[in-house]
This record gives C-alpha cells, sequence and structure tokens, in this order.
C-alpha cells in the first residue's frame, strides 16, 4: 500500500478532530487508510500558536510555518477560513501538484472560479463537502449524483444560528434581541452574529451552491442578501397565524427576464432573506441549529437534505470523507468531476426576481380602506392572493382604532411590489408598512 | 472529445426515460456529454420485443439480442430487473471490460458480492444508485461522503407502496385490504402486491444499504423480513393514541451479542418488520408514496435523504448520474471507491436483535388482571415502560366486560418477548394477544 503525505491547516473546533482521526497508531487511521487504499500520514498541523499543546495532537506535528508544511504535502486540509492567507496557501499547494480539502465557504464564495482553474490545471482534486451544510452530503450529490439530471432550484437553511433564533421566536414568541442573546448563552451565535444574522455565511453557501446546481461560477457578490435583523415577534406571531413560518432561505434558481432590446434572457438567480413558508413544507420543520437543502430537479423531483449543519464532529466527518476520496484518486492517478461551468449562465438581478410576498399593513380602522389599498396593488399590477383584516391592529402594535391588513399576492418582481409599497405609504389611510416577507415554498 | 458506446437492457418506464435523455441529437444528450468528457453514444436497446415501436426510440436501436449488444458496449446500463439473464449478461459485461449501472435490487441483494468481486477483478465500475430509493442519492453518499466517519444505523422507509399503505390507513382509518385496493386503483401497487406487502422489495434494499454501511457482504438471505399484511386498522389506531406512526422500516446497524463460548461478537444486522415510530421522529413525516432514509453515524449525527422513491423519471435521474459518473471514470482510466467490505462482520441473527415492543393484550375487564400481566413480564426478564389500560376493549376488538391494554417495553430480546408473548397466552385473564410491535426511533 502506497502512503500520502497530508497536512492540515488549522486546529480549532474541526481540526482538532480531523488530528485526532489522523493520529498515528489509531484504529481510525487504519480504516481511513483500508478505505482510501493507501497509508494516510499526517505530516503536520500548521498553526499560529505551535508552543500550545493540543489534545491528542502530537507536539512535534505543529508548526507555524504553513507554506513550509503545505510543500511537503500530498493532500493538504484547509481549516483556517478567511480570504488569506489560505488563498496563496492553496494555490501554491495545488501549483505543486498537491489536492485539496477545504471547509472555507468564504474563499470558495469569493475566489471559487480561481480555484476551480487552478485545480483544473494542475489535474489535482478541489473537494470542499464541509463548506455548505456541515455533514450533509449535498455538495457531492449535485456535483456528481445530479449530474445526469437538470437542477431547477435549491431552497436551503443553511445557517444554523439563524435557524436557531427563528426558531426560538416562533416557539418562545421570543424578540428578535432576546433570541440572540439566548443562542449566544447556549453557544449557538458568536459574540458578534454579524456573519450570521445579516446572512454574509448563507450568502457565501448560496453561491458555492448556485455554481454548483447550474455549471456557472457564482460568487458572493452575485448574491442578494438580506439578514434577519429587521424580523420582528409581530412577523413570527402574524406568520405562525398563517399557517407558516419565517426561515432565513437561500434561494438558488433558474430564471429568466426580459432585455432591454425585448429578448428573453436565460439566466439564475441568488439571493438570501428572510420567508414566509407553509408549514406543510419538508423544509418548515427543520428545528433549532439544524440545517436542510431541499433540491427541485426536472428528473428526480423533490428531493431533501436534512441534519446537523455545524460542530466540529459533524463537520470533520464532511472533511474525512472528503479525504478518503482524493487520496483514492491520488492512488489511481484521476480527479473527481469538474466544478467549473461550461454552462456559464448570467446572474440575474434582484428586479428581475419574481416572488409571492406578504405585506403587513397598519391601517385606520374604517370602512373603504381595503378598498383604496387594492387599488394600489392594482394600479402597480400586483394581484393578489388573500387579504386578512383584522379590527384593533394588536398584531400590527397600532393603537387603538387602527386595523392589521395581511396582504398575500400573486408572483411579482421585487421592482414592482416596491413601487407598490411606495404608493401604499402615501394612503392618509395607511400608518404604516410593518413589514414585506416573500413567500417561498408553495408555488 | 472521446466516444462511450452504451448497451440499455430493458425500455420499460424508466429505460424509456434513458433512451429518450441519450436520443441522437437531444440537447439532454449534448448536456450529459459536455458533463462527462465524452460523447456518449447510445448503441442499442434490448428488449423482448423489437417489432413494437417505442415512443421517443430510434427503431433501429431496438434488439432481442442483448448478448450480443452487450459485447459492443463500454457501459452497460441494465434495468430488466429479475435474477436471470440478468445476473449472466452483467457478468459477461465485466469480463468484457464494460462499465455497469444497474437499477435491479434483487440482483444485488443476491449476488452482489460475485458481481462487486468481477467489476473489482476487471478494473470496472458498478454503479447502482437506483437500486435504492429511486432518485434519492444514498448510495453515493454511504460510499463516499460517508467513507471518513463509521455508520452505526440506517432506518430506511424504503417501499413506497407500502409506505403509502399504511399511510391511507393512518389519515382515513382505512383497513388493510381498503388501503391495498386504493394503492392498487392509483397505480401505487401492483395486481399482485406480494413483493411490496410482505416486505421483499425492502429487504433486497436492506441487503443493500447493510453491504455499504457496514463494508460487509449482506444478502437478502440474511435480512429478517415481516410484511404489513398482520398491520390491523386496531393498531393504526392505538399507534396514533400513542402519538405515533406504524411505519414499515428496513433496519440496519451495528450491533453485539454473547456467543456460547460467553465472549462478545461485533456484528451487523439487517431487518425489515412493521414498526411503531414516534411522530416526532424526521422520518414519521414521510407520506403517501415518498421515500426517506435516516442515517446514524459517529462523526456526521443523524442525516436524512428524503425524496421521491419510484416512478421513470425519478429513477432515471439516479441512472443518468451513474452513467455521467462512469463515463468520466473510462475517460480518466480510473474507477469509483470499491464496494466489497473489508470489514466483513458476521450477520447476527434476529434472536439478538434488542428493540422495544408494544404489546396490545385483550383482557378479561377485572381488577388483578394488570398485577397478572406485569408477573409474565417480569418473569421473562422483560422491563415494563408504560401500560395504558382503557375499559372496553373498542381499540382491541373486545367483546363487552373486556378491556384492552397495551404495554411498551424497554429493550429486550426477540426470544424473551416471543418467551413472555407464550407465558401471557396462558393466562386466564388474557383473551388475546392482539399484536405485537418493535418500537423504534427514540431510543
Amino acid at each position: 500500500m502506497g502512503r500520502v503525505r497530508v497536512a492540515l491547516l488549522g486546529c480549532g473546533s474541526v481540526g482538532s478532530q480531523v488530528a485526532a482521526a489522523l493520529a498515528e497508531g489509531s484504529a481510525a487511521r487504519a480504516e481511513l487508510s483500508a478505505r482510501a487504499g493507501a497509508e494516510i500520514e499526517l505530516v503536520g498541523v500548521a498553526v499560529r500558536d505551535a508552543d500550545r499543546a493540543r489534545e491528542g495532537v502530537d507536539p512535534a506535528l505543529l508548526t507555524t510555518d504553513a507554506a513550509a508544511l503545505v510543500r511537503r504535502a500530498d493532500v493538504v486540509v484547509e481549516l483556517v477560513g478567511g480570504l488569506e492567507p489560505a488563498r496563496t496557501l492553496l494555490l501554491d499547494a495545488v501549483a505543486a501538484g498537491a489536492s485539496v480539502v477545504t471547509g472555507n465557504k468564504a474563499l470558495l464564495a469569493a475566489h471559487g472560479r480561481e480555484l476551480h482553474a487552478a485545480a483544473d490545471a494542475a489535474g489535482t482534486d478541489l473537494y470542499f463537502e464541509a463548506a455548505v451544510a456541515g455533514a450533509i452530503p449535498i455538495i457531492r450529490p449535485l456535483r456528481e449524483s445530479l449530474a445526469g439530471d437538470r437542477v431547477q432550484r435549491v431552497l436551503g437553511i443553511v445557517n444554523g444560528t439563524t435557524n436557531f433564533v427563528l426558531d426560538e421566536m416562533d416557539n418562545r414568541g421570543a424578540s428578535f434581541d432576546g433570541a440572540v442573546a439566548r443562542a449566544q448563552e447556549l453557544g449557538f451565535a458568536e459574540a458578534d452574529p454579524t456573519a450570521d444574522v445579516d446572512g454574509w455565511d448563507a450568502a457565501a453557501k448560496a453561491a458555492i451552491l448556485a455554481t454548483l446546481a447550474f455549471h456557472t461560477p457564482v460568487t458572493i457578490d452575485d448574491v442578494h442578501r438580506e439578514g434577519i435583523r429587521g424580523v420582528s415577534a409581530d412577523d413570527v406571531a402574524a406568520a405562525r397565524e398563517a399557517g407558516a413560518v419565517v426561515k432565513l432561505l437561500a434561494v438558488v434558481e433558474r430564471s429568466s427576464t426580459v432585455d432591454d432590446a425585448g429578448n428573453a434572457v436565460e439566466g439564475v438567480q441568488a439571493r438570501v432573506h428572510p420567508v414566509l413558508l407553509s408549514r406543510a413544507h419538508p423544509l418548515a420543520s427543520t428545528r433549532g441549529a439544524y440545517n436542510a437543502v431541499f433540491v427541485e430537479a426536472e428528473g428526480a423531483g423533490e428531493l431533501m437534505f436534512y441534519g446537523q449543519g455545524a460542530g466540529g464532529r459533524p463537520t470533520a466527518s464532511a472533511v474525512l470523507g472528503d479525504l478518503v476520496t482524493t487520496v483514492r484518486h491520488r492512488v489511481d492517478g484521476s480527479v473527481g468531476p469538474r466544478v467549473l461551468g461550461h454552462a456559464d449562465l448570467p446572474v440575474l438581478p434582484i428586479d428581475a426576481v419574481r416572488t409571492r410576498y406578504q405585506v403587513r399593513l397598519v391601517v385606520v380602522d374604517r370602512p373603504g380602506v381595503l378598498a383604496s389599498v387594492a387599488q394600489v396593488f392594482a394600479e402597480h399590477g400586483v394581484s393578489i392572493e388573500t387579504v386578512r383584516q383584522r379590527p384593533d391592529g394588536d398584531t400590527g402594535g397600532g393603537a387603538p382604532g387602527s386595523a392589521s391588513l395581511v396582504v398575500v399576492t400573486h408572483t411579482a418582481t421585487d421592482a414592482a411590489l416596491a413601487a407598490c409599497v411606495a404608493g401604499l405609504t402615501e394612503l392618509d389611510a395607511v400608518a404604516s408598512v410593518a413589514s414585506v416577507l416573500r413567500v417561498e415554498g408553495d408555488r
């Protein structure tokens, strides 16, 4: 049996699990080697402080010189995160003929095209199952299982922190701030939760999913992004009343628009924003810090993948699965399927996105208000599906004498809806537009 | 770009979809070829009657000589089902250096070891995503994504017909016969539903899942099998009352027993039988003809895969995904990961299986009955978790003056439970043991 040298960059919650599995003499390493068909040897672990002991890691393996370590490896496992020095280290690794396993979503979402092109040119592997939805196999199914199909749409709950926060608001009627505080207490949210609650993390994952699903390079800059800071306890309560739940979704889909010359343009969309989702939708029961990804494909129909989206051990499982695959490929002299898009479809702007909306209004409680509100929707070509009206704006937070009006529309463009909302705020009878949420999952 | 010759054996509901995707000049074929990195050419379709026209299939491709067709192909796609001539054709194909894609669960469950060994010896691919749970990617995740993990247990709803029947009984209070008749009416069950309702289909899939999950050859003969004919409307109603649902599950798991010499033996179990499943379990909401597979792995934790388990188009999606992969491998000169078990664990007999049970008794409605029933459980070392007692055996179908007793046990072996049931039937106070169901999913 041959020998494959593995360099590990990073020894945090995931890296330490990987290091433990690859410890010399461990049963796990023997098992992984048997599955890969080569002796897997951990040749070094790059860390910031090599003097600090890591449980289960041979101190002789620790080094602060990641650049030198990379040059001694056949496979580089990158778990440091961030753009630099990760990007340079991985480009160097690939240029030297090493394969790469990474869980670095930010790097892939920013520089995926460059990294994939470099791996293609060098004929090496670039695997990244851990970058989206932790332990849940979603990258490999999209890259390989669905290679004979045409994916239409992917809806993902891919950020555990925001799912926990929204779940907490739904289950306990907590405020956004209260739910974030509780998530922090329980270790599900960082002290600075910005990357999660503002949708940055989910947007990086959306870019990766879109790239794979549509064989088209999509970066995080292409992803329309709205976080959940604007979601109020009232929004969640109103959703509950309507048999729905508020979720932060990553949505990537095939779509089309019409250009200035009147020609149809086929393209893709990628967006992250809170949505109203019917409780009957399979994604709606994704609880707490779990993740789930729902795929709609032409042939396969609806598929769902569910599991733990984060955590050291689950994420290490995804990393080790990729490691076995890349080692096998080195033994074989083969590489995995290429990711870079032969399709290369345009990414359409958010203005062209058509979704359904729920608009929640606080209005004056008097006859004729509904008629004038409906008139504004009609003027902007936005068709109304349902209206719920309630005297006393208790879920709208309105004053006595006010009422709450919840309007759900048929599909409309972002642009039409925005114009409609502007029109509504000008009505005397409308005290405020309390919230606007997209509706997904039951078209 | 190279050229890869594909032979299709069978042109039924799945085969005709595959043939249509590979029709000369089709956009689908061009797309699949681009993804695979070689021109995919359909060189023939073996059918029983070559004179009958098939929509979308060039009549010149039809042949009744499957043996000759196999010799002209680089990849053989087998969708005829059954043991022979499929087995001989595929062994011939592999011996001639061709790769194989098959959806034939019966063949794999009976002769998987022989076929995998032949493919290993010849250095060709044997792919079979379509054999379990239709379009749901479960084979590839087990074979590759979880290659760095240790799977403990797989619970699968892998037969859509029985799931539809049980769902119908749950939703409408239908009898078993009534639900089967409705499934036949809607095309979800065959005129002869034996293979489905007696658990043969699920048992074949259990054998395949166990082989992959535990790197150990398991055949259908190793699978303990009980169908759903014995599930009554009363069982389903009692389950509902207990917040549970009756499902036919394929269960494969790591387990251990003690041999005659008192030594612990590590092994695996594979079984198919109806179970009581808490409605809170993610599998419980698998409705109608859908399939779902729940995986428990040491690192990854709990994963679930959900989607359409049957049907021409969904199953063809799985076949075409495998086709793209095998064609890529031929271009590369590589092969996919080997399936055959380096672990080769013993398959433990059903007697050694420990599960919880629900025992439903019809008893005489008089004081002291519960005490004597409990005594029998105690004598056989079966510990009781809960008892529900109901005067008037209305869910037990008992006569006036009788009562129904529903006992849920802690885990016990099959052997202990059987002895306990024998003891119960000897009690004067017990009119009948109405049903015994295993309880899964909430230990």
